[in-house]
């Protein structure tokens, strides 16, 4: 069956993908757009960039680890205040040693974060040493959660929303792959450009391969990103999936991957998004409905991004069988 | 009549403007620069990239948002106190409510900027905990005070005037469009580069659309962009605009888009100002006032950035009619 | 004599340089690489971008303006709580008027800078609703100099230093027009490519107006700019100082405009830098002078900065006379 | 001998590497990528970009001239407030004057971090106004290390690992010079190129010189760089090193140059990383051994970094004379 395909398609496989062509039967790139790739060896610190991990978290888990942070460091410094004796900070409640306990994790709050009320102040000369390290060491904490709130926030990126799926729709009396993406978010992208290329698996002399073909489509640079774009694949000669019937579709490990470069006027910088469709994300015979619409007083134009997975049935052409 | 154009316009439209053909009667790109889209769907925090709008806002607008923040978080830190009870906190004036919620809230305050001077100072356990994480609050909000502001004010922007009105000028014997930009502050662009296209709505078949135009100039790319720049789209059997007279510019619904790039060279970055014109904004038979002249002592270049709208009558050769 | 040049140049003018040809006599582009133009209209405020002017002024300069900023803001406070009345403030020396203004000068400082010792605390509802903003500014202003700081540091820079002077040496045979740039700091360039034009005053019935040329270079780009780079413009037919003498180079207005572009790989960024030359800065018979060498251990290479401006007078090859 | 190889080598060196052919024994590159070069004259301050140096600093050395400098402004303020007298701060332990000067230091601290507890606090004119200034100069101080802190940790880098040695490996019944690259980061890099050189020392006319050539690679662009990429050089006609046999690899003083460009898609940046091999560096007769495999689920693709450097042994087809 496969081994059909690998009739059916003329073309050689042209993309440099960067991944192995005896790839796994996973995904190459996720639906995120990150490549589906693990890495080992090295230890995990020099794998991991804590910096690119910082930014890559959800905010609420960003201010969480923050505050976490805080609180240990506090509870740390609190400990350490605490064994050389509260004795050296005046001002401490000391009716119980819990009650030490909390005064000495309140001043320890009150230095690192250098609001110093002084209600709670060191004498002796350990307690006044670890303050002095302590009021440091919260200004440089602070120092780096300015740098990574800004570098989350200044973050470069192109806020594009993808449709979930591929359509085989009819176009200019043969058939096209379609999909669609539009920008969700107050930016301004413009030169716009849109790279599709396709990961095949085909048998050859027995075993399974992945072929990587760049896949042509009707115009691949836009001016202005403001409405969605219905990026268009024609499915002519010059496409691998020529002569592909809906079975072809199903029966074939098929990976098209997208990748969208843009400029962002705010951020004055490219921006790119990826993301990848398989086999089972491919609707055969539909078309997408239109998302975006003049205003009641005609003077701009909607954009509904609620409609950006909406498609409708649509009867193709017969695909012209291929000579074997 | 608009039916007439397309007759007269012999360019296919090749432009990929991104934006669809049956586009509402107003203009596609505001004057400012920014797509005339209205987004709808997703929810309006999804829609909205908050850093993008802070970067947009007025300085007046961003001080004013700041100083509203602090004293709402303020007032709900002093009403937290105030519920705790001024009991847990030192120094408070009780003479009566009113005394008593004003100290509680210059206590926040003095807690939020880390001031801390201890004349009041929290003494029980609740208040204390309280205060830790508004100290805490306080400096991350600061944090990302300063991200905002050093976002602001490194964004990368082109600082260009354009000039109000496109004019149609005469132009070796024949006639031209022109508009004029400069830039207005100390900043050093390099490398501009125009891109000038046209929406023209035209009859097809009963129905409006519109077709899109790539515009030619004479110069599309300066190195140092120092002095004002006339671009000049000469109208030529290559433009769309050939035959046209001054009724046809009048009443066809005309759109030009205009896109500039630079490299500036203090924020070395590649920067990108765009703005429109629509027929109401042409100027037929006239031509742009010189804005530049040497100084006194004839050792430099002064550029008088009041004079970029400046224009005076030009008699126009006829336009050659256009047989149909 | 000027007419003669004209006929001895045989290029037209090619490069769209951004400047009039009826400029002043003055020089194009300063010695520092910025356009020598004066903005006029609108006003100073528009004109000037505040964060343009901060980034380009001396680290001197900039922070004598922070500490006389920091001390105005205080007097200016320190003279409202004074007219607030000294007895809203808490350990205020009363002895007489002028310890009194000293102290809350103090006061002012210790609320702006958030150090808040509480020595002087404010007591009053005036003096406390001040103060909660003073700290308030006090924080806002160190996130702006923040900023600042970061926007000055961390501005992609070239760091090049330009020959001060071209030297017409002889090469293969023939002249050619030489200056040469070197890195001189710690950072590494790599893909430096060089544009190069001259601006030429020439009279054209009767009126001068400065003409513009692109100088063609034996090697316009190199991978890695580490030593100095001698950039060596060849006098041949394409040149439109072919057959020029010593007495055209003295007497005509002849201006040399340098653009270096490379890519910084600690900045990650493309830096620009220019410079200029006038005739009287170029020197006829003259060859550079090496400026760098094995080291000892012959294991690295040395560049000495400090012989960038030398150079040795050299014969230069009779120019052919050019018919006219 | 190495004359030998000047016949051999048909190419001409058309690189325009920016390093001089006479260059020392030693490598152009060093293997982390700077230009082996040594800047002299000009004073060191000059030559020395202090922020391009911070940045390249060890995160551990970073750290603690960050921690020294806080020391030694504590001990300079210390020294002042103690010349200027322990009688203008209050709360001071007056017990012998080592306690007094330890808690002028801690005062100092409590004031440069603006903790300011209170419980030391200046009352006279002089300490007062120090501690007004130090005040300052603490925030300006954490000011700047803030712009460190993401100066140093938003840097763009590549975050590749490139294999120790080059292998002459079989390749396609011919010879061909191979390296491989991965990246080691959960950093995304897309759009890669790779651009090799390689500096051969000939002897012509007697003296040693170094000629550059740009050396073919089978691919020099990936899409996506996710996994590892062998970057490969033929070793046919078109190559300088057509007809080398292994002592002609030994014998000769040759080093090639990598250079590898991507786009890091959380920076939004274009990323560079270069390094060198040197003639030592050349494993003659060996291949790499594989360093990505599936998972075990053989859903994804592991990639062990572990392995970069592993290659074994293997038979080289014998490398066709070339007749001199």
């Amino acid at each position: 069956m496969a081994k059909g395909f690998k009739q059916k398609i003329r073309q050689k496989n042209t993309e440099n993908s960067g991944f192995g062509s005896n790839a796994p039967s996973g995904r190459f790139i996720n639906k995120d757009g990150l490549p589906n790739v693990k890495r080992r060896g090295v230890n995990v610190f020099n794998r991991l960039s804590w910096y690119h991990t910082m930014l890559n978290l959800s905010s609420f888990r960003f201010l969480s680890y923050l505050v976490i942070a805080y609180i240990l460091i506090n509870l740390g410094f609190a400990f350490i205040y605490y064994l050389i004796g509260v004795e050296h900070l005046t001002g401490i409640d000391k009716s119980d040693p819990l009650n030490e306990f909390i005064d000495v994790f309140f001043f320890s709050s009150q230095t690192f974060t250098t609001v110093g009320y002084g209600r709670i102040a060191p004498v002796g000369f350990m307690a006044s040493l670890v303050a002095t390290f302590e009021a440091f060491l919260g200004l440089l904490t602070f120092a780096i959660a300015t740098g990574l709130f800004y570098g989350r926030f200044s973050r470069p990126r192109a806020y594009l929303r993808f449709s979930e799926n591929m359509v085989l729709a009819p176009f200019r009396g043969s058939t096209a792959l379609m999909f669609r993406l539009a920008p969700y978010k107050n930016n301004a992208l413009t030169d716009a450009n849109v790279i599709v290329s396709a990961a095949i698996e085909v048998i050859e002399n027995g075993t399974p391969k992945s072929n990587f073909y760049r896949l042509e489509t009707q115009m691949n640079k836009i001016n202005t990103l403001a409405l969605n774009w219905t990026v268009v694949h024609k499915i002519d000669e010059n496409s691998p999936f020529y002569g592909f019937t809906e079975e072809d579709f199903k029966n074939t490990d098929i990976e098209i991957i997208v990748q969208l470069r843009a400029f962002d006027e705010v951020f004055s910088n490219t921006v790119v998004q990826r993301t990848s469709y398989t086999s089972n994300e491919i609707v055969y015979g539909a078309k997408f409905t239109p998302m975006y619409y003049p205003s009641k007083d005609n003077l701009t134009t909607i954009l509904n991004l609620d409609k950006i997975n909406e498609y409708q049935k649509a009867e193709l052409p017969i695909a012209e069988e291929v000579e074997s």
